[in-house]
């Protein structure tokens, strides 16, 4: 399937049957958010994979009671760090120099010049750009999971100083921006099932200068 | 090609060879942007297609002079709005049930509530979770580029301000958020065309709750 064809046929599922996904499948679903790219490489998130129904049934209210997260098999959070550390970017540029056989000062200049705008910044800054990171993991899990026809639900709507207490996140430095409940559409269920995708009219999307 | 695959095929390309992308996959890589999922629909963010090499070479010195701008055949530009507005949000929501054949009324309950948590917020706040919506469809541009081999460079590099005001974005309240030339890599002159990709280890990147 194209990935085009794949984008048509999913929608943010809003009644899952309860069906588990193959782990196989959620293993590259994680895969593709790992192998995102990210700004220099720093990767400043964490995926979160919950599959116990106990703990499934403490997220569904600090999410709105949505059902997905009860009726999905598997729960994906994505959390950010709340802020960039010279000790993150160092351990980032030493594994990175290893990995590649290079001295590990190999990139130090860049390294340097890249610690001195981050370590600058806000952490409310550094949080939105770790966030925005995130972002980009978080589409590329959406595009796995319908490559492999696998239902999934990208959700915003939950209180993410409730789920970062629950999870302990709070204590890693880190804080949830999205969820991602994986599982099986319940077609007669779900009243978006049915109803056309729409999007804006490409020519109000794009902008060209040819 | 699997998407995994696609992902472990890509890289940041630093040096292009100059040679244009053909414009059938160009056109692919701007509908998956398209058909990305986005909070409550709302796509607030435009696409701008950039062949025009003279404003090409204007965009240059504005991107710290990387190659690639000049190198790449099309320069993708993602731009979020500066703002969700009350009008922006009823069009959204008319096309929607336009499209699907019921009454414009259909989803006032949903919209109005909508309508008072995005309204309250901050233009900044906004204009966050605007950008966010755009990294999600820049992801998956991405990872359409990469499915179709063709070779494209994520850039946060550059400054937005003057962007804009070149592009003649400010006037259309809109704020660029990332950039992506699509080219074809020049694996002789890029130091990172031979380089491994590294990537957190799984056992780092993943905490499970079974």
């Amino acid at each position: 399937m194209s990935l085009i064809d794949a984008l048509n046929w999913r929608y943010a599922v809003k009644k899952m049957n309860g069906q588990p996904v193959e782990q196989e499948k959620v293993d590259q679903i994680i895969q593709a958010a790992l192998l995102a790219p990210t700004s220099s490489g720093l990767q400043p998130f964490k995926v979160i994979v919950i599959t116990n129904q106990e703990l499934k049934e403490k997220i569904a209210p600090i999410a709105f009671n949505q059902s997905q997260i009860i009726d999905s098999s598997h729960v994906l959070v994505f959390a950010a760090q709340e802020n960039y550390t010279e000790e993150g970017i160092d351990e980032v540029f030493n594994r990175m120099n290893t990995e590649r056989g290079l001295p590990l000062d190999a990139t130090d200049a860049y390294k340097n010049q890249l610690k001195g705008m981050i370590l600058s910044r806000s952490a409310e800054e550094n949080f939105n750009h770790a966030a925005k990171q995130a972002y980009i993991a978080f589409g590329l899990a959406i595009a796995q999971a319908a490559l492999l026809k696998v239902d999934s639900t990208p959700m915003e709507g939950f209180n993410a100083a409730q789920l970062d207490e629950l999870l302990g996140l709070d204590k890693k430095q880190l804080k949830s921006v999205t969820l991602l409940p994986l599982g099986n559409r319940d077609e007669a269920g779900d009243w978006l099932a049915k109803l056309k995708k729409v999007r804006t009219p490409l020519n109000e999307f794009l902008i060209e200068f040819k």
